[in-house]
């Protein structure tokens, strides 16, 4: 038995995310279909990590075993023909048994891609924010969540996690190409976490919250005390990294 | 009464191309519609041309007469609120009661675009085309197009035109982010003309067709002739020239 990294892509508007579950269209379950068909054997892929219903990932590893050797460059030539246009596989490659699409994972980045201007081409890829905002506040803001490690107040009250300790290493917005871009990067996100950061540091940028009053909600790891969620379809998952894995992206 | 002309972009996916027609939803409907409502008088807008279904614009000029006294950039704001996320206005502004949108138009650019890897993002914005193409011959049979005139064997047969001449001013490929793009000017177009002839230097760059033996394919006039028309889906106006207007893109 051999492991097995996959590297993908995909635009999550036709699907409830990543995870598979009945009755529901999900990238795991087209992944599968598509491997078990081509290898003829049951495969079960495991990705670093979920998204939800509508994000998109421009780079997710994921891992699956399989009881054959496999020729990686033909596979992964006719999983791309298998697979829906909206769901791209960039490489396949062999690992040690033990790596882990999720537990080796060391760190993940998401994108939040904001369209300050009306942009027919980018409805589906982009939140469509047409107001003022102070970009240099916010990422006054942002600064202050590399300090912070609890991020209760950032996470949807129903969680099955055990804690909601993160290590955020970078958090800045940019302009580029008429976006604004927001990049966050830590070793774990709660659920729901980069959305509702998002909502909160536009606050900020519209003058509705303090750059001060940020540390205050975080204290209070009352998920009502911070900013409305952004819409999942200017979320991207961008980079995720392994300690035994070059970077893949410049 | 005064004339005003807008500069519109839209995503062609959802429309059955710009032109109002019965039982079919177009782009040019969309805008009667809207500056009809917030006018509250019957606007008829007037295209430089029609895009076909599918076909995308980066820009189209459009030309209307309204008997009141307007707020150009009131108006502007309105008028992207109330249209659908994939059509956008990007400027609207006064000219003289005889510039017209569609006579005035000196030349039209278009570019199709072609996405050579598999890219989940721009399944609606590029045609997937993974097949390995020699680019410099498709330059060479681009450059003979620039000596033609007459392009009936490019034209769809059933047209209700006078004339199949055009004047090509530019036509070329280029690589640009991980897209090959051909651009070509001309003074007009023929109907299915742009896919056509990508199409046909495609089929040049699969080494199908012989360079020298696209002027004979001109000179037959014959569209049974040329290659297979390429989907819409890869077709976007970029540009239109009016002697009047300063150059909007770079």
């Amino acid at each position: 038995m051999a492991r097995y990294f996959v590297e993908l892509a995909y635009k999550g508007t036709n699907y409830h995310g990543w995870q598979i579950q009945q009755n529901a269209h999900s990238v795991q379950e087209e992944i599968n279909k598509a491997l078990s068909t081509l290898l003829q054997e049951e495969i079960m892929i495991t990705g670093a990590g979920r998204t939800d219903t509508g994000v998109h990932a421009e780079q997710l590893f994921a891992h699956f075993d399989s009881i054959q050797p496999i020729d990686a460059a033909q596979l992964l030539f006719k999983l791309n023909s298998f697979l829906p246009t909206d769901i791209a596989c960039k490489q396949i490659f062999e690992v040690k048994e033990d790596d882990h699409a999720r537990f080796s994972a060391t760190y993940r980045t998401y994108e939040y891609r904001i369209s300050t201007t009306k942009n027919p081409f980018t409805t589906e890829l982009a939140h469509y924010f047409p107001y003022k905002l102070d970009v240099a506040k916010m990422n006054e803001a942002a600064e202050l969540l590399i300090q912070e490690t609890d991020f209760s107040c950032f996470s949807k009250s129903k969680t099955d996690t055990f804690t909601n300790m993160c290590h955020i290493t970078e958090a800045y917005w940019k302009n580029h190409n008429e976006q604004l871009i927001f990049t966050i990067t830590a070793n774990r996100f709660l659920r729901n976490m980069v959305r509702a950061i998002v909502g909160t540091l536009l606050d900020v940028g519209q003058q509705k919250i303090k750059v001060e009053e940020l540390t205050e909600i975080i204290a209070s790891k009352n998920r009502s005390n911070a900013g409305k969620s952004v819409p999942a379809h200017g979320l991207f998952l961008t980079k995720i990294g392994y300690p035994f894995l070059k970077e893949v992206k410049g």
